[in-house]
């Protein structure tokens, strides 16, 4: 068996392990809590010996990702297979690109679900993965398809275009509803409907996760802040159509 | 069977007269096209003969019901009922309480769907029904409930409360996304396509439904409000967040 070194080991980092242990020799590291590694039966060891391993898939927070890349770029293994899961691409794959020495291959990946969206299981859940440095993509890709997950093979920029809308625009639209509380009123249409699930999908999200798709996507801002121009827009033209009646 | 007359043959008062034309002996009015009711079968003729039914449907725009209260009082018979459809409710309910001789029964409804919540029957959807004077609000329950509707029975203050969340607050995010024409990205999660079916549900409503549920209901300007003040915030706090990082 390959061994698989999780760095992180968040939200995502175990929901990794969950599923990869039973295809790889799983070790797991992360500079905060890791007893819930005992649970799931793979075992643990520094950051160090995690980067060591054949597969290292970098599962910490982006805003921590740079340090973590450079911490690990002395000790991991000529012919290893680096890869990440951020939510972002652009950043992550220059980083891990310029950092990483060449003997290693580089795959960047970004599995669009969590914990709560794949409470029921991985089928149908999707995955982006960008090819980096050689092409071993083609080998993540079709493991990710043994898994049953809908692979998309893309650029990191087109990944990061997409996203500023299936992210960035949807996570601020869903936060602000999560926090302004929106009740779950016993009259509601189909079109409320909508906005309370979107609530319960990712009323969980770490701040964190919300920061690194409003900050470190380079697209983000800009639909986000279309987004709040035409809402203001909206609302004068209805207060002028209000005064004029 | 009952005359029954439907003022105002715009989205709502079509999709009205083909479901009552069964159960009523149905006229309708407009002051612009009433052309279609030849293609629905059912008669056509002024806003006062449509008035002296014995039951009337104000299905205009609320924008201008006030007016046509003013117009049918005179003519509207002892006996009859008189129910409106409109979004909101205590405007509504206080215009026809204020101009309608007092012989008259008074019903204030919402059917919270259109032809398209609707295009599959309307099994389910939601009748909000607000008592104004005279108890036949009883009968239209009933009568609402018989269509397959799920019928709620509440006052027009809580009915406006409550819409301030469900329509006004869904139809600003709905119809913002709608402008800003977000795409149907091939990378999708399930949170993103609840924002893409939102899309669906209320791209075709009317401005002057925008404007009413907006305007008209005494609550939605603060719920509104709200939102774009926290997604400012939280924009704002991602930025700090990336400038401290």
């Amino acid at each position: 068996m390959k061994r698989f070194g999780i760095i992180g080991f968040g939200r995502f980092g175990q929901l990794a392990a969950r599923h990869l242990r039973d295809h790889f020799d799983v070790m797991v590291a992360d500079p905060g809590d890791v007893s819930a590694a005992q649970g799931l039966n793979v075992a643990t060891g520094s950051i160090e010996a995690a980067a060591a391993a054949d597969i290292v898939m970098l599962a910490v927070p982006v805003q921590a990702m740079a340090g973590v890349i450079a911490r690990i770029a002395p000790v991991v293994r000529p012919g290893a297979l680096v890869l990440d899961v951020a939510s972002v691409k652009m950043l992550p794959a220059r980083w891990m690109a310029e950092a990483l020495p060449p003997s290693v291959d580089i795959v960047a990946t970004h599995p669009l679900f969590g914990p709560q969206s794949a409470r029921n299981g991985l089928t149908g859940q999707p995955l982006v993965v960008c090819p980096v440095r050689g092409n071993r993509h083609e080998k993540v890709a079709a493991f990710g398809r043994s898994l049953g997950l809908k692979v998309s093979i893309t650029t990191a920029e087109e990944h990061d275009r997409e996203m500023a809308y299936v992210q960035a625009l949807t996570h601020l639209i869903g936060r602000t509803l999560v926090n302004i509380r929106i009740p779950d009123e016993e009259l509601k249409t189909n079109s409320y409907q909508h906005l309370l699930e979107l609530c319960g999908l990712i009323r969980d999200d770490t701040k964190e996760l919300f920061f690194a798709i409003q900050n470190l996507n380079p697209f983000a801002a800009e639909i986000t802040q279309q987004f709040i121009a035409e809402a203001n827009g909206l609302l004068a033209e209805s207060l002028a159509a209000g005064k004029a009646a």
